[in-house]
């Protein structure tokens, strides 16, 4: 087998521990809770369905690969709450380490490409990079109005920290806005 | 709510019980069956990392967008097992009522655009789609082979119709098609 083959399959390999890590939002159902790679399944197919309601033309397959790619790290990292501040303050460091391991185990050019794509994300300073955003922070919030407020109950999040957190889907796809308001008001009140 | 929202959002809902579908292969730590969505983000994600293995230079981002629908009908169709004659038998009409029911949520545009990448997937005419089926074949070998034979050996496959099995690689990905037969033989013996 060639080097160049082996890397790859054994980075692919390792990407499947990526199934193994658990969000704290659970299936829209309430069966269980949800992993990464379900998770950037599901905002990858949310890229392509809901593109009319970024606020720019954008380029759409980028935005896929970069959702493909935006998680990965939490293989060695683990999934950090959104509303754990004391995890948020070591997060960078942990997914930075993640990242040189991970995208490490690939050919030297394609592991920069992914790990580039996955940089784009957590700078979210270009469009793509924040309809990205906007679709992570939209899939909870749809589990989370499925489940008579999920995580947000479950840690008594209130409305004003889910809105900030959910404040990227007003730049990154303000067509979806007015849903979200109406949707978080539906669920947890004024 | 827009009825165009409404109904993307009703679509995108109704795709997270993909992760409710459970397959015959095994995360390959042996933990758990995997489940269809987090297969979808796998194949994708494979997509990306093994396009020079194509035959032909290929429209990727249309690869990725099929693979991440390719599996939606499983939704109500359920899995059907690569080696089960019988489910096989019923499978197309199966999937084709699925497919009326879930691409049918959405706008018509969006719901056809996508149906249209389902069947380009099913027809395996274009290198675009015989490429996505070869990583569809690739994803559970990978786990068969990190399992000691897993679904395999599990339901007594002889190395024959393994091969048959696998034959869309050697066409759809050619340039792995002998890393896939030294795979094989080191898990299932000659």
């Amino acid at each position: 087998m060639s080097d160049l083959i082996a890397q790859r399959i054994a980075f692919i390999k390792e990407a499947d521990k990526l199934k193994t890590i658990i969000r704290r939002t659970q299936l829209m159902d309430g069966s269980r809770y949800e992993n990464t790679a379900e998770h950037c399944w599901h905002v990858a197919l949310m890229a392509l369905t809901l593109i009319e309601y970024a606020p720019v033309q954008l380029d759409l397959p980028h935005v896929v690969r970069m959702l493909l790619v935006h998680d990965l790290v939490e293989i060695d990292a683990g999934d950090t709450f959104a509303f754990d501040a004391k995890g948020h303050e070591t997060k960078e460091a942990r997914e930075q380490a993640a990242a040189d391991r991970l995208f490490g185990l690939l050919p030297e050019p394609d592991g920069l490409a992914l790990r580039s794509l996955w940089e784009e994300f957590e700078a979210s300073e270009t469009p793509e990079a924040r309809y990205a955003l906007a679709m992570d922070r939209l899939e909870p919030l749809l589990s989370n109005i499925s489940n008579a407020g999920g995580s947000w109950r479950e840690h008594q999040i209130d409305n004003a920290a889910i809105l900030r957190r959910m404040d990227p889907i007003r730049t990154g796809a303000p067509g979806l806005w007015p849903y979200v308001l109406t949707a978080i008001e539906a669920t947890m009140g004024t």
